[in-house]
């Protein structure tokens, strides 16, 4: 999957202004923070990069969490900050619990289970504890930065102006959620083979099949290559799995509704934040119906994209998307 | 999966004629057998049910071989046959090698690595040998029913008259050989593991993603039955992997211009028989772009479908398909 992120990357850099450098890693420790499951995670470190400063008036924060997988180094050197001019914001990028940078099952003893929810309640404690922020111009998010997006502007309405939720959603639909079951259903096969790792593999090839459309690989790669694509889709994701089965098990339970009775109208009446989504109708990972159906309860704007690279519109839509972010973030 | 077919076949059976019932197994023991890997398989077990009569002319047989999984009975039980006029057709369906019911790794000892030529070479022993069929007035195969049309009219080119491949491919594109490889690892998973049935539910899940569209998931299946369809699909497939597996390796090396200089065009050129090919375009698991190339070089028929069913384009098109079949098999 990195080895398809760099492809990527490599389109978005040919197509937009050069990735912004990433700024230094910072580390947080988090104090006490109370879990959705009602479990505690102590001491917790939080990673993130800052951009840009914070004007007198406090009002140009604006938070980009992390997407599945990625760090906050990522978000800088794939091009994700690009749209979002530095020299008018500060931001602030946060690494997501579970991606090894952050408290992840990889570095933190006895790491519980998390979710969504617990992603943004640290982020929360991080701005208003450690940064002393108190309101955000923006939350910024793509993906399972979106997902977070979307739990910010009901757990947290008066947080922040504006939301945008590239490529995310409120509540994984019915394809997502047999695509992210797999992935684990892969992880707990290698688990009984006593070696979790060796799911590698099959889940790296999962990732591909849905990151773009199966039009998008007959478009881009010839057969006489496909054994060298696959093999280099293989081995080119080396993560420690732990890590990923606790964003994957996070992503699962991810559902807005869940503290409004199980009423998606119900989260959409307590967003007071304006809101942008971007879909593409192509998506396979992060299939855009809920994000569609979420928009129009609260009548705000989507961009319906429906480009042949799916979830990774951005490789062919990159332009539309920027534009598409830079002009909501200006307009009042 | 075979929930999902059962699905399907409601659907099919809702809009066609009722389905035939399954006229009687019957089993021939081929003679030994040359296969392509140079070995030779002896007194391999074929499987085949009939239906219809041959004509005195012996001009009106029709051979339909089996899809990926499939057996005989299902070829009837699924309405996979219900285009076929059986009061006119002489209608021989055979169960491929590698399906549980022909020689397969299940019940053959140190059964051998196969092709879809050799499943094609048993085809052809079983006609001329054992039912002295000598000429077929059509070969009609569904998925890799098709792939064995492709194969039949490229390597016995006078042997037919007509030829219809419905989601069928001359040979795999890169997205196919991403998802079968898939299913391959997650199967080579399990056998490290020591229990090769372990990747049932993985397998069949990967079945599903691409069986359908995501769209057809999202119209057809509300996440508040999200749960419920992923546990009918990790548990509604329980066949031998061995088999599966020694399927999946067949259809991966399946390419038509192998004994063409890899050339499809040179491939095209020794093909006599008048061509029907129905594609998807939003196919996902025998992706069209290769059977479209084909006919285009054939100057053949295709019938480009376009629904959210994708490869079971016959839950969204099925009278459409019936009818481009019988119509086809009616001209001169």
């Amino acid at each position: 999957m990195r080895q398809l992120i760099l492809f990527t990357l490599l389109i978005l850099t040919s197509i937009t202004t050069q990735a912004l450098e990433a700024p230094p890693l910072q580390m947080a420790a988090l104090k006490n923070l109370t879990l959705e499951s009602g479990g505690v995670l102590k001491q917790a470190k939080l990673g993130y990069r800052t951009a840009g400063k914070l004007n007198a008036a406090g009002d140009n924060a604006i938070l980009y969490p992390t997407w599945f997988g990625g760090s906050s180094k990522d978000m800088f050197n794939y091009g994700a900050i690009d749209p979002i001019d530095t020299s008018k914001y500060f931001v602030i990028v946060v690494d997501a619990f579970g991606n090894g940078v952050s408290a992840s099952p990889s570095n933190h003893k006895n790491f519980p289970a998390i979710t969504i929810g617990d992603m943004v309640q640290a982020q929360h404690q991080l701005l208003t504890k450690t940064l002393g922020i108190t309101q955000l111009y923006a939350v910024v998010g793509t993906s399972m930065g979106g997902m977070q997006a979307f739990e910010w502007i009901t757990r947290h309405p008066t947080f922040m102006r504006k939301a945008i939720s590239l490529v995310g959603s409120p509540r994984l639909d019915t394809y997502d959620r047999l695509l992210w079951q797999t992935q684990l259903e892969a992880i707990a096969l290698a688990e009984k083979a006593g070696d979790i790792q060796a799911a590698n593999k099959v889940v790296a090839m999962i990732d591909a099949l849905a990151l773009f459309t199966p039009e998008y690989h007959a478009r881009r790669t010839p057969v006489s290559q496909a054994q060298a694509f696959i093999h280099t889709t293989q081995t080119s994701d080396k993560r420690d799995l732990r890590d990923k089965a606790a964003q994957l098990e996070a992503m699962l339970s991810h559902d807005i509704s869940r503290n409004f009775d199980g009423s998606m109208a119900k989260a959409a009446a307590a967003v007071m934040a304006q809101v942008l989504s971007i879909v593409d109708l192509q998506d396979h990972m992060v299939t855009p119906r809920p994000a569609i159906r979420f928009s129009e309860l609260l009548g705000a704007k989507t961009l319906e994209l429906n480009t042949y690279c799916g979830h990774i519109s951005s490789a062919c839509a990159g332009d539309e998307i920027n534009q598409a972010v830079r002009n909501f973030l200006a307009a009042p």
